[in-house]
């Protein structure tokens, strides 16, 4: 889609007025930095970037839009690993990245309130003196929003022991798609339909959202991580495995296998892992300091039952630091051992681990590319790093297709497709793997009611029908089943 | 409403063709001991009681009853607290005491699968040998079902550290008001929409739930209790702030008042707590042994600094066996106090319990009522137990009006009118302190979606509307905008 040269010049004027003028992108060389999010496979340039400041301008610009039947998307700091932020069909795009504020905190009653866009880490660095901070930790946390992070509901490292964004979310202010604005939750355990985990974790398809109200936790007292290096990486998923069973619940508990062993060793962050391990985990306790030692000294008992290499706690916060920094850049450093790869995002049963493991090196050999892993192991949540080369002619495509595979062995097991990136572009024909037909389009009916028009963000999520399905005829419907025009709070 | 006869008959034998003669009541005499659940004030007697035994009898029964367009809803074990599972206009009753199995346990992956009619603590009995529970624990835990807990969405003492039902809950098969059976949920970290946590706490109004995929958790190693004894109610809640102040997490931080425990002490399982107290404090934590005493100490420490009369530690489990017995039945233990009692259940900011609780005080004086408040103190919510005796003229509508204006308060100060019982019947009007008009209409036309001629459970959550509001014009709707015949699994 691309919007007549007359009307796209009436839209830029109206938005300016709004918006001012230096907060409306309008030409190609400005719009083609908006052409993908963090999943670059399939890309689109945006008809107009628009760069609103408050619920009230977003509200202004989507009442224009909606007028005029044109489609848009939000973005947040285009993090995302799924496409879900992409204009693929050349939509507006109405960026939240001037909405970046703290609005409040309220510590006796843990709570926060931010716009949109508000970078995920500051928030626990902005409380941090106070002694609190903000669950939820995506490897992306220096640069994504917490915005992006309610749209994709974004997990984390530490998500095993607290939970991901949707355990943390207390209320949110919504702009529908006609442009009323909407409060959802906001008070402690809402009377009626539990709305706000249902727009958690949409990724964009039912409005824009333009504040959140969240969780925040009291620092814990102490931290202790451990670092333990296997030969075997069946070795390091029985340990994880143990100590699950042992009753532990630790605050985060990730591996990474030989292949992302030498990704994040050739990176930036460098712990020094010997290249010829088969598999490193890095476990982590936290919580009041009494029995912390105990607990850690369990952890390092039960690597020590399966025949670990070696396994050390760290010396001090600096080590410590060192350990995450290297986990956390684990896919960007991909990119000294590969020209691309593709991060994939599946969930499975604890118990399948290495079954699964083995059919992932099976796709790997099938389609003649390397896939390095990185797992939030303690909740069974995978990320395969399809490591390709795009010059190479077809190996993008093959690289796909390998994703996909993955996916599939994830759902043969029963899994998932996406532990926290969300399904937007790129796994939309995968959600067959989970649905049927009809099954998708009775969650369509759901999102039309909020998104009637499939205004917003349109086209994520749900694969174009294949086939002519039959579907049951619809009910005649009487007057209450209309679109949502107003929400609750 | 009133089935007519002949059509009674006609319904009578259908349904003994699919459940079998035994399981269908139809006589005036055996059809009022359904008049109610747990919530007295407002009754009604059912057309018919059916029990059927099977998702495949559900559905056939339902189907039935979609056909002819009867009402009617699904009942537990009838321990709700606010009119949920009452057929107030007639309504036919489907019980789901009948589909009471435990169908599966699946350890490795710490999941296991019920029918609707599994009572809660026979989950936890069941699978104690093996060293796994299931976290929810509403006092009536003894008799209510799971079913009826997904529900109300139901809490529980250790709900604290632990998250309600919906934390819990994995997956659902559900059979819509059509009698069609889908499935939602049930792999981990489904991808699109949030239909399970939807579903869970809509209070038996978008389908009759017939299986139930919920999380079991590995017991703690070690449970530390601890008892403080106030003169004053208000330094039992300085004591509660600043134990969660500390940055530790309790299982369980319950309180009572000087009338609860009144109560409680005249009940079946007094403690021996001196009458005199303003108020008691039950603190919990659990985790693995290293380090447990330290922080029960540290609780004891806190609890000392605001003029506690004793604190101690139980010495043995019988002894926090006791002190929980005593707590568990302490709505029960009321009725000997006082020939009636009237349940509340609301929820504030943590920060603002005294000021609530002084308000709750000049509700109690203005009604010339006594209140009993029982608490979760740790997470604000609130079960003031107002006591009346319905054979005074007047004195149940009293009761009821000042139940009203405790919620009304709870409302005022930004918390909710239902933390774990639910709207039901009960707090309908009181839905207006929390929701506008236009508001509500938008959650119910969500809940056509899934039940558009209303047929499953009508009439409960939301008032009638009060007055003509101006509700916007439907729009029109495209042929995706249906009811939901198909879910997602």
């Amino acid at each position: 889609m691309s919007l007549d040269a007359k009307l796209k010049a009436s839209i830029v004027q109206q938005f300016e007025h709004i918006v001012g003028p230096r907060a409306v992108l309008h030409r190609y060389e400005d719009l083609l930095a908006y052409e993908c999010d963090g999943y670059t496979v399939h890309k689109g340039v945006p008809s107009l970037v628009v760069f609103p400041k408050s619920t009230q301008e977003v509200s202004e610009v989507v009442r224009i839009l909606h007028h005029h039947r044109i489609p848009y998307l939000p973005r947040g700091a285009g993090t995302g690993l799924s496409g879900g932020a992409t204009a693929l069909n050349g939509e507006v795009i109405i960026s939240l990245a001037r909405m970046n504020k703290l609005v409040s905190v309220d510590y006796p009653n843990r709570r926060a309130v931010v716009q949109p866009g508000f970078i995920n880490l500051k928030l626990s660095n902005s409380i941090s003196s106070k002694g609190y901070y903000y669950a939820p930790d995506p490897s992306s946390q220096a640069a994504c929003t917490i915005g992006g992070n309610v749209g994709e509901n974004a997990g984390g490292a530490h998500c095993l022991k607290y939970g991901v964004t949707t355990n943390h979310v207390l209320g949110l202010e919504l702009v529908l798609p006609d442009g009323e604005i909407v409060q959802i939750g906001g008070v402690p355990d809402a009377p009626g339909y539990d709305l706000l985990g249902f727009l958690t974790g949409s990724e964009g398809t039912m409005g824009i959202i333009t504040e959140i109200t969240v969780r925040i936790l009291k620092k814990p007292e102490g931290i202790l991580t451990v670092l333990a290096l296997y030969d075997e990486v069946e070795d390091a998923s029985l340990a994880v495995s143990d100590i699950i069973a042992e009753g532990i619940v630790p605050a985060a508990l990730e591996m990474m296998d030989r292949t992302a062993i030498e990704g994040v060793e050739s990176g930036n962050y460098p712990v020094g892992y010997p290249r010829d391990l088969g598999a490193v985990l890095i476990v982590e306790v936290d919580g009041v300091i009494a029995g912390l030692q105990e607990q850690i000294d369990r952890v390092i008992e039960v690597c020590r039952k399966h025949r670990v290499r070696e396994v050390r706690q760290a010396n001090s916060p600096e080590e410590r630091a060192r350990w995450w920094a290297n986990r956390k850049t684990a896919f960007g450093a991909m990119g000294t051992i590969s020209p691309d790869y593709l991060v994939q995002d599946g969930v499975i049963p604890r118990s399948r681990l290495p079954e699964v493991l083995s059919r992932i090196g099976e796709v790997s050999r099938k389609y003649d590319l390397r896939i390095a892993n990185v797992f939030h192991a303690g909740d069974g949540n995978l990320h395969p790093l399809i490591l390709y080369n795009s010059r190479n002619d077809g190996e993008t495509q093959r690289a796909v297709q390998a994703g996909s595979e993955v996916l599939k062995v994830c759902a043969d097991v029963g899994g998932s497709i996406t532990g926290e990136h969300g399904v937007g572009v790129e796994k939309m024909e995968d959600m067959r793997f989970i649905f049927t037909e009809e099954e998708m389009q009775a969650q369509i009916r759901i999102r039309d009611v909020f998104n009637p028009d499939q205004l917003c963000n349109p086209g994520k999520i749900f694969p174009k029908p294949a086939r002519c399905v039959e579907l049951k005829q619809p009910k005649v419907l009487g007057e209450h089943q209309a679109s949502v025009n107003t929400m609750v709070h």
